[in-house]
C-alpha cells in the first residue's frame, strides 16, 4: 500500500477507464469472511487517496466530497489489495472492516434485502443502532 | 426465482434506483467460493429476466443490448439470490459459475489485476484460451 502521495497523474491511475463523468464503481469484500460489503463510487482521487494511505476512500455522488469511509462512524476500511476488471472501470478491494460494520444503517453490510417471493425482504441484523453510531439527528 | 414473466413494471423492479441512464451495477459472486467474477450493467429488462429465468442477463452498454451471459460461451451464471443494497441503487447475485469461467479471458473472473508496487500485475492464469471458447476472429 506505499503507492507514495496521492498522485492522481500515476500511470496505473490513468490505467482505469473513468467514466465521462470521472467515476468507477468499487466494491469492497470482507478479507476474512468473503461477504460483499459495499458497493461505491471512486474518482480518482480517491482510488490515490485509497492506495496512498492503505484506507478506503470514495466519492459521495450525493455530497459531491470525498469521503473516507468511517470518518463519521470510526468504521474504517483497512484494504489488503486493488484490484481491476478487464475492461479497466471497476476496483474491487478486499478490506478488513473495523468494528464489523459497513453499512450506514448499522447492519454489516448494505446488500441486506434479498428479492424473496417478489418482495425485497430485509433478511439480515442491525448489530448496532444507526444514532449510537452517529449520534443523535 | 419464479417471479413469473419478465414484468419489468412489477412493485419491486420499480423499489430499485435506477440511474438517469436506467442502469444500476450488478454484482455477480460464485455462491460456493465466495470469489467476486464480475460487475456488469443491468437495466430493468435484465433484471427482470434474470429473476424469471433464474440466468443472469446484463445490459451491455458497449453493445447496447440485453445480453444473457453465456449466450455464446456457454458460461451461463446460475442465480440462487439477488440482493439490494441499502441505497436501491446496486445489485447483488450470487451465482452458480457453469464452467468456471465468468471473464471473455478465459480467466475465471474478470478481477485478474492487482495493484502491487504501482503496477496492475495479472496473477490470475487463463484456463481456457479465448479462441476455444469463442471461436477464431
Amino acid at each position: 500500500m506505499s503507492e507514495g502521495a496521492a498522485d492522481t497523474s500515476a500511470v496505473w491511475i490513468e490505467a482505469v477507464r473513468w467514466s465521462s463523468d470521472g467515476l468507477v464503481p468499487a466494491i469492497a469484500q470482507d478479507a476474512a469472511s468473503g461477504r460483499v460489503l459495499t458497493l461505491a463510487w471512486m474518482n480518482r482521487d480517491a482510488l490515490a487517496q485509497t492506495a496512498a494511505t492503505g484506507e478506503a476512500h470514495y466519492w459521495s455522488r450525493s455530497r459531491r466530497r470525498l469521503w473516507r469511509k468511517g470518518e463519521s462512524s470510526g468504521h474504517v476500511q483497512k484494504v489488503r489489495e486493488i484490484r481491476l476488471d478487464c475492461d479497466n472501470d471497476a476496483i474491487l478491494l478486499s478490506v478488513e472492516q473495523v468494528g464489523g460494520i459497513a453499512c450506514h444503517t448499522g447492519r454489516e453490510r448494505c446488500f441486506f434485502l434479498r428479492l424473496h417471493d417478489g418482495h425485497w425482504t430485509d433478511d439480515e441484523p442491525v448489530l448496532k443502532d444507526p444514532e449510537t453510531i452517529y449520534g443523535p439527528g
